[in-house]
């Protein structure tokens, strides 16, 4: 890859000298940017273009090429790959468009690149997309005029070249510089993960901040961005209405795309943004002092900015603690005319010039407890604060700044005034500085977030198949093309079978009988216990309840027979073809709380497990967790806590507190199950009874989808 | 109030030549704006100030005065009344802090104020404020200094003084100017609401807006800007923490303040905003042509930025039509190569010219199916639009303002870029433009929603209590201070007596026998049917699954027997010294749905509504609807469509649809109730059971908290 970032020669494909020609522009972005290695175009019309020779073709340049740069029409890119082959070129940036984004004759010449270079060894960025900028080795290929900067810390990777080049503007307006800068558009080889995984080892870069509108390898991407120390920011477009058709089962219709995407983030302690231009704004942030925990003090000479921060960050998970007397003895000592009370958030109202302002931001440093500081400061244009108030009212930014690194703790000021007011006030600040107090408070809550968050394994961990041979075998005898397998479309196993696989990971069942007359349903009852619960089993009813496939507290041989008769006719009313199809008899559990532990395989980010509580709201109120699995005791503990349905499990309302920890076990075991079968693309628990502590979850009812090609 | 805005002649007490008196820059401030009234200091010490005859006392000066602006110490302001009073001046403004917000003594003060004032009939803005600003009478009563600008069609309130005046900034950076400015500090007297309908009356002003930390008048205030036709924006601090611990029953805790608050907002018609200075930068939205729908057309040159706009529109409720083929035609015969699919939204990446993209607004404008555009404009310094790209490049926003005016459609702009070249790029153009996609987005729904609201009457009806004399009389024997009333404190009143008080309003109840012996249980049983259910009656056990007090599907006499013993035991265990309390046996209801219909009187808002669905979900998941009572059938069908709850009535997963047309009613009857009788401080039917459609509801317990004062 080092060679993509630091090329010795670059051939531009597609430059000419008439005015209308884009590719020129890299060209002279190049020569702009004191580029220091060899610069070649490349256009079957040949001339030259800013002094630079033009060839006719990349074979006919006489010399060796790093790096070529391709803005050409489409259909000529499959020979200038030919070409590439010929010339021993490595590393390729398309940046025409016109591909699957287009039409389908764009996407079977996609085809054909990725085909072909594939074939050749070669790689590429691409196609759709402005190209590579290597501030640190003077190199800028967009096909937009750039002035050069010197590189930064902060590394871009922008699916979108509009995009990313806002995003270089906004860098700038925080006084960060960028360092490489990656524009990856229809990214149909090198993609995000790719180049996270190049920025993290880069030494040039500290921060990295992406904007995605996919995420392809997402698994791969969250372990090399958990692995890594750089803060990776990104914001995801796209996140609306995708995925939800698909969904058949529960766990699927909750764990979508977009909620996966989300957990997997912040599980690699990636930070997502809600707003574009938080990339550049936060980033300035992520360069400050750590922040170790949530103890903040807000300070404004303005008592109704105090208000509005101190709202803002109790609802982001800030606390306010209180100040050391000696402390407020020291400001109270300063106010003007004493009618202002002194607390946390400070309202230095009537002590508004900037050396007190100054002075308790110091002191709010200086105390242990304190872990940063909100500063909210409305300033109005210069020309206002005549006379004696110049004095007060002199911009303490620079002062700050000093204090910031004299105590390594983060300051997050909120300058409120005019734009140029901000850009004057924020000078050539390496500070953090935002135009609302609520961004202030936004941007120091991811930053809490990245710098306190716990680090988990997302590594798949081996498969323990050995182990787990007996399942393996169940899971074959069920499947699809097997003799005794499911029969019907989409793999759905259910019922007993269905039970009787999370039986053999470890998890409780109820006593249990199939039957498919209503003599073997009779002689059954007498090994069971009433009440019990009769239920339809087939694979091809997905849902019980919508089919009234359910009759639960059947007391005795009476109710059973006519429950028995009923549910008989719906099970050959509604899957009269299905000859796999019975009733099955539990024992009734009472006592318990009913939540969800799903698992499913994401096509992007692998083996996802959910839980979820509330019974019936788990579907309707979406109230639930997920997390790439498998997860640790003390993660699935976390899942359960961070459910508002957790208040029903701990005791609610005088009910006793269930077994929560069984429930964790059945949540781990079942991440690994789902970890260990890639062949089960989903699998429902619905409902898991959890009992009163000590006496452990019983797994009611189970659904699992195979995969019709998986095993 | 007139005099108040348009005084002829202005005291200003407390102004002295000291080069630190804040007050003197008050009379700066009215001589810099060329007012044009006289203008007179007030101090003890005398001499003058910019050439202002400073007098000992108000009483001193010779001429009549209209308005006394106050900034002097706390402790001078009773005397400062008094001369008032004695000058026959009717309207003060309190600049002077130290009062509640500092110690229990100013409190005593301000107290001493508001009699003097009331005694006196003295109106008075503050304390503890900035003062006013008109504009329009070349009137600044601020002590900051401030320049003068031309009166525009925004006029402000702000409990902030401080946030008021970055306010004021706002404002002129979307070139908007204020018409008049409030700042209403402590509100010992006037307060929003005054000013609220001062404003909409007020020929200058077109929109309001407010920062607000508490909303005291809230009924009173809903239903002025409900009545008014301005729009009026509002962003309420102080959100946070408040108002939780007081709540004791289910529908206090759910419709606590911060929820009634924003129920009532939105049911008037005001627009909450999230960020403070979206005050400004909405207003400006406020001033386009009507946006009459939410079918949008987005635009944009950047391919990523349509697609983070879309994302964050269709968040936002809007929605994209397809576009006529006439109208795809059009555009695509200009694109440059042909390689960009045109589509809503549209990307115009490659047909990028300024040209293009003013055709493309001006076409989606023509179609009569779409109610707006917004359009995202990345630019990037003048200086890189060189040669060719210059043209290509231009500044469109002018030309959009035309279109606007010319097709009454508004479109939000998104100038993505550096500050100064938004501000350079915005000139003094009147359109919206915000720096990010969202916030164009954002301002563009809260201006639809204000738009398309339906406006509602928020008055309480005349109380029709002849009709509900039975109610009445019911209430009253259950009144603590009567014989037969609650015994316990809080005044609750539950079981079989809570159930009478809502069947007159023609709910439905269960089948019922209050029993306070074994042998009235056994008899009662057989006036009842099995299953019963039975339950204590206590209004002393405010929530009765707390103490195991409830016993459902009870079977037989046998099964009653053992409830009845159990039931009992706790019963003499959990309220030993209640004379009244009972158990009371029920009918079971069963094929319903759970729900919570309850109301409470808001200290601020008066009777409020509450609909919740989802049984304990009600609870643990908070899916609730609140509204200001009374709701018309309209409003009780909209707050049953609001919660994700009515998934569960519409007929969830094979469930038969349930009575939502019962239930509505059922709202409506509560809703009327708890209007009728303010002696209700909170009422909560819960269970309320809504059974299959055509069967309606069932009210299977009620609990109903009383005022003790009220009756």
């Amino acid at each position: 890859m080092k060679t993509l970032f630091y090329p010795d020669s670059i051939a531009i494909v597609g430059a000419s000298n008439s005015p209308t020609n884009l590719a020129q522009i890299i060209v002279m972005n190049l020569i702009n940017w004191g580029y220091g290695g060899r610069i070649y175009g490349v256009n079957p019309n040949g001339e030259e273009v800013f002094g630079k020779k033009i060839y006719p073709a990349l074979t006919e340049i006489p010399d060796e090429i790093d790096l070529t740069v391709i803005l050409a029409p489409a259909r000529t890119i499959p020979d200038t790959l030919t070409q590439c082959r010929d010339k021993g070129i490595k590393y390729v940036i398309i940046e025409t468009a016109g591909f699957s984004e287009f039409s389908s004759e764009g996407d079977k010449l996609g085809d054909e690149i990725k085909t072909k270079a594939r074939k050749y060894g070669i790689r590429f960025v691409g196609p759709n997309c402005v190209g590579i900028v290597n501030a640190e080795h003077r190199m800028c290929l967009p096909f937009a005029p750039l002035e050069r900067w010197e590189p930064g810390n902060v590394s871009i990777v922008s699916q979108s070249g509009g995009v990313g080049l806002s995003l270089l503007m906004w860098l700038a307006e925080h006084n960060l510089s960028c360092n490489k800068f990656i524009s990856i558009g229809n990214k149909y080889d090198l993609d995000e993960t790719d180049f996270l995984r190049y920025l993290m080892d880069d030494a040039g870069t500290e921060v990295i901040i992406m904007f995605l509108e996919s995420l392809v390898h997402g698994r791969e991407f969250a372990e090399v961005a958990r692995k890594g120390k750089k803060p990776v920011l990104v914001y995801k477009a796209g996140g609306t209405g995708a995925g939800r058709e698909r969904a058949a089962s529960h766990t699927a219709a909750l764990a979508n795309d977009e909620a996966v995407l989300d957990a997997a983030l912040r599980q690699a302690g990636v930070v997502r943004v809600s707003s574009i231009n938080q990339l550049a704004s936060f980033a300035r942030m992520f360069t400050q002092p750590k922040m170790k925990g949530r103890r903040i003090a807000a300070i404004s000479a303005a008592g109704g900015y105090t208000v509005v921060t101190a709202d803002h960050a109790e609802r982001r998970g800030f606390v306010f603690p209180k100040l050391s007397s000696e402390l407020i003895n020291q400001i109270q000592s300063r106010v003007r005319a004493g009618v202002i009370r002194i607390s946390n958030p400070l309202d230095l109202g009537d002590a508004f010039a900037a050396d007190n302002l100054l002075f308790a931001i110091e002191k709010c440093l200086q105390e242990p407890q304190i872990h940063g500081v909100v500063f909210i400061n409305p300033r109005r244009p210069d020309q206002l604060y005549a006379g004696p108030l110049s004095v007060m009212y002199r911009n303490i930014i620079p002062d700050i700044e000093k204090l910031v690194l004299e105590y390594g703790k983060p300051v997050s000021t909120g300058v409120l005034g005019l734009p140029a007011t901000v850009v004057e006030t924020r000078g050539s600040s390496t500070l953090p500085i935002y135009p609302t107090p609520e961004e202030a408070v936004d941007a120091l809550a991811s930053y809490r977030d990245f710098c306190t968050r716990k680090k988990r394994s997302l590594r798949i961990p081996s498969r323990g198949r050995k182990k787990l041979k007996t399942i393996k075998n169940l899971l074959t005898m069920c499947h699809p093309q097997s003799r005794l397998g499911v029969q019907s479309a989409g793999g759905f196993l259910t019922g007993k079978k269905a039970l009787d696989i999370v039986h053999k990971t470890g998890l409780r069942i109820p006593k249990m009988k199939e039957v498919k007359t209503l003599r073997e349903a009779l002689d059954a009852a007498s090994a069971l216990r009433f009440p019990i619960a009769a239920k339809i089993s087939s694979p091809s009813i997905i849902h019980k309840t919508e089919v009234g496939g359910i009759r639960l507290n059947i007391k005795n041989l009476k109710e059973l027979r006519a429950a028995y008769r009923e549910l008989d006719e719906i099970r050959h009313t509604k899957c009269p073809d299905d000859k796999t199809s019975s009733i099955f008899l539990q024992d009734m559990t009472s006592g318990g709380v009913e939540v969800l532990v799903g698992g499913r395989q994401d096509p992007h980010f692998g083996p996802v497990i959910v839980f979820g509580s509330g019974g019936v709201a788990v579907e309707v109120f979406k109230v639930i967790a997920i997390r790439l699995a498998p997860v640790s005791r003390q993660e699935a503990r976390e899942m359960i806590a961070e459910t508002r349905g957790s208040m029903l499990l701990e005791g609610f309302r005088g009910s006793p507190p269930r077994d929560i920890s069984a429930l964790t076990d059945v949540i781990c075991k079942v991440s690994e199950l789902i970890c260990a079968f890639p062949e089960i693309n989903e699998l429902d628990i619905n409902p898991l009874i959890v009992l009163p502590q000590g006496r452990g979850c019983i797994a009611v009812d189970v659904r699992i989808g195979i995969g019709e090609d998986k095993i």
